[in-house]
């Protein structure tokens, strides 16, 4: 039987969870998956803590030469988090002729190419299911089960904790700053959770998935990117009434010729709240729960769905990779697929300014005659027109809300518009506004695609 | 570059839409997984009809042997369907080392053991994604992202045409055969449906599922079914009324040791109608979809969902595993895991009559004084409680309905206070009942799942 030396680094909450997987299931695993998994050495700076996992001594040490020393030990998990010091371990493995597992986004987001470049050079394989959607096998079912696809767009929610939140501020008409507190108390959030709520840990995710899924490379940063901690009640409750929810979504678009000319880009990438339809798939995801939409053109939509982070979640994602390294499985993956992106140009990304959509926008205005006619004027003047209206009695002393969905267009004209409103003396408040996913983005909707030329 | 060269047998649907991919995506394909799939011949009786795909000239026959005597085809695509001539083409081509690809739920079903004893002898692999659940890739999922679980249960909607029925008649009230017929009509029934609506078909691909979660085997035969053709649409409206959508579905679940016990079996596996809360995931499975709910101890609940037949999804499948099949994974796999069943004992499957569960019971009573204190009494008498009660006034001349859901009971004792109360001189027509699924297989609601021995 095969065997696989494994060294893990970062014994935290996930490293806890796959520890236990690997000590308590070793006869299983190998009964099951034909490979013998060793976990031979633990490195933590912590060496004390309890974990509630009872490693046998000598494991865990907080020398890392201990692993990177180990000529038996052929695979190194990477679970120390953060971009620095993981990118030091991750790169010297490769460099020993190790191969890789993380669940480190922010690390594959951010020096992807560098990692796949490192790999690749030394003949090893990299492997990061876990590090997207949690235990939801989301890498694997878009470079493997979705291949024979042009993938046509991706629509996720990959972040639990602003999901959570935007569930909570949905369901129980709380404010965030509630929602995000009752995140926090059970364990939803962290004590800092910038990067949860501001869409960096979505749009890392979302780089990921893009890669694979469009076999591009290109520059994380340049992902646009709005968080959810600006989100008021008013509007999802407005939204509600429109027949929309709320979601922190990550969307990759390959765009059509004359729309990647148009934005100076193929690849449409963003990560904003949008409404999406009451009934639609992505709105039913509540809770810390992930879901992902792939559009391929030959399976039309596919829906993967479930925690995306947590301890055993996670560390099931990791356990799955170890065992297709050790069976050789990963490195032919890496050796044959050529989605990965360090074989593929840097790509300039769509300006999301000359991306079409729908729009919710909401005006905080005078309660005066004419209002209404002059924002109407102003949209009619840059061909934006009105799918619908809800103005509603003053919630506030002098001020009340015109909440207008309008219909497809692009977003520069729209905030153009919205510029000028909001220079007009009846406006009272800066206006708000947010894309609308239309309800075609789901598999109950969308017909199984055609393959074409 | 590997090369794969490749003979598909049976050009219908699936099969064309296979030869389009191979023809259209070669260069696409073997620029993104590094592989060369060449289609090299196809065997069809019928080598005149177009099927919409512009084949070169010589490469249809209807000769079987221009595949099986061609050295260099290194694997066969299995697009026959049913279980007597694909049963013989599949053991050929494994006899003569060629590997196997076949979307043949079917056939897997009721000569699995033996094809997959075969496929090992001869030290070639058997792929078969496209078997269950169309495009999605429910079997890779299942078999290496959920590796490192212990699977609790899988819960269901695996047949797209009884799917789309019971769809139709919820959401525009029109009974069974009004259903059907529009089924027929956009192309989701055939003109004999029998295997879709019975259950069996469900059953071929729960079998399948069922032999990859627990590493079983077992006679297919045995799997309890019961189908949608004896659904009333009365029955779907008091569903409605509780809260309930009705759905066939497929169940398999390793029960316990102390139900395993009672029921004389490890693993429960039933296909059969069921009451499911409106505002669960499986719920929301509309139209031809699929799904399939996966409850691993790690990972919680994972919802696939997705369209699950037609011709590109099917065959964005079957092009999966030839890849699969081209970069050496396929054979890593087949030869690694060990949760193939022919390397297990044939198990006895659960009495379903032992299995507990809520029930949805609809009595048809005369409108007389005493009736529902009949009914409570026997059923009181075997321990049932009643979680709800509709009672509705008469529809027809003389008999009421009597709407129940009962607490959690084993079927038997359920059944037999049923077959007492139907003896009963008020009881105007046989009682309907069906199981009701509680709301807790739901990613929604499902904590993420602890690892323990």
């Amino acid at each position: 039987m095969k065997k696989l030396s494994i060294g893990l680094v970062g014994l935290g909450t996930v490293g806890s969870g796959v520890a236990r997987i690997l000590l308590e299931r070793r006869q299983e695993l190998s009964a099951r998956a034909g490979v013998d998994l060793e976990l031979k050495r633990i490195v933590d700076l912590d060496t004390t803590s309890d974990r509630g996992v009872a490693l046998p001594s000598g494991m865990l040490t907080s020398n890392l030469a201990a692993v990177m020393d180990d000529a038996e030990i052929g695979v190194v998990i990477e679970l120390v988090g953060g971009t620095d010091v993981a990118r030091t371990i991750v790169l010297d493995a490769l460099g020993r002729r190790k191969a890789v597992v993380t669940a480190n986004k922010a690390l594959l987001a951010v020096h992807g190419r560098e990692i796949l470049e490192t790999a690749s050079a030394n003949g090893v394989s990299v492997s990061f299911e876990a590090s997207t959607a949690g235990g939801v096998p989301v890498i694997m079912a878009l470079r493997d089960g979705l291949v024979a696809n042009r993938v046509v767009s991706i629509t996720a929610i990959l972040n639990g904790t602003a999901n959570y939140i935007l569930t909570r501020m949905t369901q129980s008409h709380v404010p965030y700053e509630t929602a995000l507190a009752e995140a926090q108390a059970q364990g939803f959030a962290e004590a800092d959770p910038t990067l949860d709520v501001d869409g960096t840990d979505t749009a890392h995710k979302l780089a990921i998935l893009a890669r694979i899924a469009f076999g591009a490379d290109f520059h994380f940063e340049k992902i646009t990117r709005r968080g959810i901690a600006n989100i008021d009640l008013a509007d999802i409750e407005y939204a509600g009434e429109l027949g929309y929810v709320i979601k922190l979504l990550a969307i990759a678009r390959r765009l059509a010729p004359d729309e990647a000319d148009k934005a100076g880009g193929e690849l449409d990438l963003r990560v904003h709240p949008a409404l999406v339809p009451a009934g639609s798939v992505l709105a039913g995801v509540s809770g810390p729960n992930n879901a992902v939409l792939i559009h391929g053109d030959a399976v039309g939509n596919i829906l993967l769905h479930g925690r995306g982070a947590g301890q055993m979640p996670t560390a099931s994602a990791v356990v799955s990779d170890l065992i297709d390294v050790a069976l050789g499985k990963a490195k032919l993956t890496f050796d044959g697929f050529r989605v990965f992106p360090q074989r593929s140009p840097t790509q300039t990304l769509a300006d999301v300014s000359h991306i079409q959509g729908s729009y919710y926008v909401r005006f905080s205005v005078l309660d005066q005659p004419g209002v209404l006619a002059h924002i109407a004027g102003v949209l009619a003047k840059r061909e934006l027109s009105i799918l619908s209206v809800i103005q509603k009695e003053a919630r506030t002393t002098g001020s009340v809300p015109i909440v207008m969905m309008t219909n497809i267009a692009e977003a520069a004209g729209m905030t153009q518009a919205i510029d000028e409103i909001d220079q007009m003396p009846f406006v009272t408040a800066p206006s708000v506004w947010m894309r609308v996913q239309r309800p075609s983005d789901d598999p109950t909707d969308e017909p199984a695609g055609q393959v074409g030329n």
